[in-house]
């Protein structure tokens, strides 16, 4: 597998995080040769938080993590997750895999079962072979260390080219917090993995509900601004784990909030740099909406125009396909106080081609491979951004040149 | 340009309709070598109705045909339209440009100016030059012949690569009724142009909000349930003209409703039998939803999917990728209610792969170059059925290797 040519030079330094412990184990649920497996334990007295997909599909364990967040984890928790299998779509033999699992876990790290959370990624509508997982509890739990989050965020790959981390510290009264998180998504070869999966650790100190409403809020503007091909998984999530052991207080710190959503926004941007084909790694701005609603339907509506995607992969400055997309959205838009820019470059205004432009100027910035589209709608205040990838010849040959 | 694959054998005979005569010319608009302008004049007394994008951001000649309609046509009515050029994002020399058009027109055929409509389809945001339309019209108003709707069909094509049409007569009142209809959409090369367009005449005998709400009604069981990459133009347009020669009143008569919409949704299909770079026609059908718009929503989820289409260009009976499609559109469903077949083939049932079923089965089923995926969402009455066509290399090679 070719590594996407956006992808980051290398995987982050990410300093240990007080309270948490990673173990990784190959189970061969899909493929054998490389890990499928990670386990992270999580000290007494944490805090958990998670945000899900809203898809009316999802799966099991999708479905049993949202019942589990919100409640205290005195005991301490944990968070199992294979790839190589969603678990989705498997009626009650979902739900009964993943009870199991947490009931091996939680046997095995002395937790109480609902402490235990669970995420599946793979192939849609086969059975977990759930025995694999817990047959492999024992090693898990003797291989523990608090250095293994590389090696974590390479186990919940399934087809992603390059394995995503990001981390940030912070100084705060004196004393360091430190954020550290992983993710996959977006790198397809055999289908049905169209999963965003996010987890994030710190030894900060907040509470469920101020972690949740963080999480919440953060997640708006950074994972569901970016989208590959508008095809929303059955089985996204995204926890974070906060360990206290820092001892500092973060429930109200703005500077806390700004770096969780600093690591947020890079792990989502990862996402993208590994959109299945993508060349162009790419930033679409709207500002001028009548409301953030609009102005967000706008983003997205050009974000996941198949037309706007095959333009910017040929390279093609076809700002017609924004005219169009900025249309189609449904917003409330007026085509004669609208404003197009390409990087720098104003390409149109007030409805019509800027007399400044030329066709020249517009195709030598779209060479580039981090490109950015700026829209003004000009009928308001409100703005927002999105980030996307291009549409191309790749995408097609991972998802249709294959056969399930 | 090969034709499509999925194109029928030949243009259809259509029958000459009283009242319509048909003029086409080559203007040398974008390409020389082609006919490039339709123009049909429309004897006294006719009834005009017609439906067009709901873009915010529509061409002149749409905003222009949407403010004369509904007006009485005592001395006629024209429709004119030139391929090459779509007159969109063009600023106030776009609605200059129609004006010309129709003054012209308007002179040349004694009609009032309100009587004269209008569509261009082609690139973008480059002014029309329309006084190579206004210099043929001299020509073109001494070629008037009532054969000439396939001569039509051709002239309004881009880069379709079949000309479309579609007739019907029925016998009412011992008389009889003819329709005829032609339409363009969807086969691209030169970006920009994913415009449908659609035209239908007929001699019956009918009044305008009667023939309107005729019109809106079909829309949308046809029109708007047909989609090739979900990307709305800014310069869909579909005029239906009635001249009343045949003398039969067809005000509240079902057969020719019925019949009217057989000739939209013949049209409708071909649209998409066009699709850009497609080789498989398929059909949508969904059952059980709440409600009418969530039945359309899925359907619409299902069919414009990128993950869903390049499956079907895979051959591959890929389920699990319709039961994503199903989560993430926003209707009411249960995963454990859901069904689908493929054809014949049921496919899944209660949440899960149905027992009778096999890959091999499904895998056979979709070869073939017309398919049905039907989907039961058990939580309710309401049924809706789309029709779109697979995602292929060649919608990428078409849209993206290609500079404008």
């Amino acid at each position: 597998m070719r590594v996407s040519p956006l992808a980051p030079k290398s995987f982050p330094h990410i300093p240990s995080i007080e309270g948490v412990e990673f173990a990784t184990a190959s189970v061969g649920i899909k493929h054998t040769g490389r890990t499928d497996v990670m386990l992270a334990k999580i000290s007494p007295g944490a805090t958990i938080a998670g945000v899900f997909t809203r898809s009316a599909t999802r799966a099991a364990c999708v479905l049993d993590c949202q019942e589990k967040i919100g409640h205290d984890t005195p005991q301490g928790a944990a968070i199992l997750v294979n790839s190589g299998n969603a678990n989705a779509f498997t009626g009650s033999a979902g739900q009964a895999s993943v009870d199991r699992i947490c009931a091996a876990v939680s046997a095995k790290l002395g937790l109480p079962s609902r402490a235990v959370f669970t995420s599946s990624t793979g192939v849609i509508g086969e059975v977990l072979p759930d025995e694999k997982i817990t047959k492999s509890l024992t090693e898990l739990s003797q291989s523990f260390k608090a250095a293994g989050i590389e090696a974590a965020a390479n186990a919940i790959m399934t087809t992603d080219t390059f394995a995503k981390g990001s981390s940030k510290s912070l100084r705060i009264e004196g004393k360091t917090v430190t954020i550290g998180g992983i993710a996959k998504g977006s790198g397809m070869i055999a289908p049905d993995m169209a999963t965003m999966l996010a987890y994030i650790f710190t030894d900060a100190k907040i509470g469920y509900s101020d972690l949740q409403s963080l999480l919440g809020n953060s997640a708006n503007k950074t994972f569901n601004c970016i989208t590959v091909d508008s095809d929303t998984s059955t089985s996204d999530a995204f926890i974070c784990a906060a360990t206290g052991a820092s001892n500092v207080d973060v429930s109200s710190n703005i500077e806390f909030a700004s770096a969780l959503e600093g690591v947020m926004l890079d792990l989502a941007q990862q996402i993208v740099r590994d959109g299945e084909g993508a060349t162009k790694f790419v930033k679409i701005a709207v500002s001028g909406a009548a409301s953030q609603a609009d102005a967000h339907k706008v983003a997205m509506s050009i974000a996941n125009s198949p037309l706007v995607k095959t333009a910017i992969a040929g390279a093609d400055p076809n700002w017609g396909r924004i005219v169009m997309a900025v249309g189609k959205s449904g917003a409330k838009a007026d085509r004669d106080r609208l404003s197009i820019w390409f990087g720098p470059h104003l390409v149109a205004k007030n409805g019509w081609v800027a007399s400044s432009y030329s066709e020249e100027v517009g195709a030598e910035y779209m060479q580039q491979n981090n490109l950015s589209i700026r829209t003004d709608l000009g009928v308001g205040g409100s703005s927002a951004t999105v980030w996307t990838c291009d549409l191309t010849h790749g995408y097609i040959k991972i998802n249709a040149d294959y056969r399930s």
